[in-house]
């Protein structure tokens, strides 16, 4: 057996471990296509390492050619710390995962700034993540990976910044400066895909290999999971639905292009449009238009219709190119309830290529900054994992 | 090693060997990341099963320490013979290829129905296939497989059509309908998925493992590869640009709904356009109005203009989401090229995300009917590959 095949057998059991919560040794030849020789030596190895351990069978059965009890192996929670972040506008939430993915400890904490130096940025999670390790009586030197969330356009594999609203500075290294400055491998993406990453992982992804993930926070995102992984494209610039065009030569988007999605159905193209619409300096909040609307407001009416007319032919687009078994709409902001609401759905199959076959479930998923953070320290988790078995690969090399 | 490594194994090897074209036994293993031993057993399997076979190398050195000429492993082209075929609206186009890819004979015909009911489909592909056949003095029963490309939404893992404007009827299993009445092992797909095979098989796409092909004959359609596999999505509906909405309850399009892409950019929007324009009945060709465009027709000019417009804003649709390495617009139509100009990318290249990296590179290929049926056969030659080794696991167990 070579050692690429050796590497690619102790990824997949320790892969199968962690899907399977508890198994006995037994199952996972069967599982996993590797032969019961392999998969002794491999979970003996794993073992050793201490990234699994045995627990007796929850059936409390003995083996009966043995007579000793049955026992299952699982993740060894202890085996490594892992932290998560988000960083929002002017807030940033923290997790602290065991190496299993159970929850030990959380914190939320408000930001000074909502655009930093990376300095500014080292600092601040020095101080937070210190917090959190403290939270279990241990200090940041425990952690052994921490994934990080921010908007903007993230070339992941590198731990590259494009852009961030975040940072006041493009084109950034941001996972070597960080994993400098704090002393632990920071993995940095996307916001978006690491809501997909949490989908996949703990959310209602679980099942299904090919998903899209749409976010609606301020802006619009999108996370791709094909094949059970995410899709990053080539230069980290992939998924990026809010900036997909819905209009040619249409409204002015942040961005500074035109005819963008968000331009449509973002909060500030929303709060942009009654403005002008009114004629009235103050700018009204998101709530306020949505009630207008509801309330019979003509106006208001007028401009959440489109916003979500725009959003449905957004989303159509996404499944006449994907086909995807699932749509998750995924967000925290219950003011977005008007682009989930059932006659944009519907808009949307009435947008896609009509087969005799039932359209894609989309399914809303609303949820706190918490889970952000955990989707966070999901990629790291998985990160982390990866490098265990390489550092294992080299001991026992 | 289990059953189930051991067709993994054979698998890898045999489209090692097919990539590598001609290989040292000795290499396969570095290659593949499978033992030397495992390769030993699985190559001489191979040959034993005549998939394979030795060839002299073409340095002709002599094995030092055996003193026995050097050899090679390739796959053996008499092993299994493989047909291809592309309906056009009117025309059909086919190509026999042995099992190492070489095209061994080429044929086109036109068709007196450009919409078929399966029973005339049937007739006329076993009449084509025969004619094929006999070109090499061989019969269509030694067809081991033969691959179909058709316009239209193809389920092609289930060989179903949802609907193809060459049919007479929607949600057919044409795969298994024509399977029994050609006696032959038959695997359908759309048409610009096929394109993509053939790109990624033996064109442009060589040598990358995840780009986009862009189709542009009456229709536009696309072929999405991810890591070096056609991704299909989940009902066969994916990939479906032509129908990607580009404007808000745009113009008609001919499936029915507004906005598509196709509405602005295919032929029939062109053609349509003029027609409304002059307020003549009769329909000018597109060529006529590419010519007046070019002559300074300011009406032609504005409808040739906004197709490229409204083409590069579905273009970048699709980098925004994909961000691939490659575009790869393919098309036989000499007079799409008003859609491939220089200044319709560059409209792409604004429109998308800008980050300080290049933006993909886009490419245009030209090409004949018959590298589309060489792409139906290209998918054949994979099926026929892992029915092969199928057969193989059944005999050997």
């Amino acid at each position: 057996m070579s050692v690429n095949q050796r590497e690619i057998g102790r990824r997949k059991l320790l892969g199968e471990i962690r899907r399977q919560q508890r198994v006995p040794r037994i199952d996972l030849s069967e599982l996993t296509g590797i032969s019961r020789a392999t998969v002794t030596t491999i979970t003996a190895e794993l073992l050793r390492e201490g990234l699994i351990e045995e627990v007796s069978s929850d059936l409390g059965e003995k083996d009966s050619k043995r007579g000793r009890p049955k026992v299952d192996l699982k993740i060894r929670g202890a085996a490594r710390l892992i932290a998560g972040a988000k960083i929002s506008h002017k807030t940033i939430s923290l997790v602290l995962l065991d190496f299993e993915g159970t929850q030990l400890a959380a914190h939320e904490a408000e930001l000074e700034e909502a655009v930093m130096p990376t300095e500014d940025m080292t600092v601040v999670l020095a101080d937070l993540l210190e917090v959190l390790a403290r939270k279990m009586g241990l200090s940041r030197a425990d952690i052994a990976g921490f994934g990080l969330g921010i908007a903007g356009i993230v070339d992941a594999p590198r731990g590259f910044v494009h852009w961030s609203p975040s940072l006041d500075s493009r084109n950034v290294m941001l996972g070597d400066i960080l994993g400098r400055g704090l002393g632990i491998p920071v993995f940095i993406d996307n916001d978006a895909n690491l809501v997909a990453m949490a989908e996949k992982s703990f959310g209602l992804g679980v099942g299904h290999n090919d998903f899209i993930v749409v976010t609606i926070e301020s802006g619009v995102g999108m996370g791709i999971v094909i094949n059970n992984e995410i899709y990053r494209g080539t230069r980290g610039c992939g998924a990026e639905f809010g900036h997909t065009k819905v209009q040619l030569e249409g409204a002015l988007c942040r961005c500074g292009q035109r005819g963008c999605l968000e331009a449509y159905a973002a909060d500030y193209a929303l709060t942009r449009e009654a403005m002008m619409a009114s004629g009235e300096a103050a700018e009204r909040e998101v709530e306020d238009i949505l009630r207008a609307a509801k309330e019979g407001d003509e106006m208001a009416a007028s401009i959440v219709s489109r916003a979500g007319r725009m959003f449905a032919m957004g989303l159509a687009n996404i499944v006449n190119i994907f086909d995807p078994e699932l749509i998750i709409l995924a967000g925290e902001q219950m003011q977005s309830s008007h682009l989930y609401a059932e006659e944009v759905i519907e808009g949307m199959r009435k947008l896609i290529v009509q087969v005799d076959k039932a359209p894609p479930e989309v399914v809303v998923h609303k949820w706190g900054n918490l889970m952000w953070a955990r989707g966070a320290a999901a990629y790291a988790l998985e990160k982390v994992s990866e490098n265990a078995l390489l550092e294992m690969a080299e001991n026992v090399a």
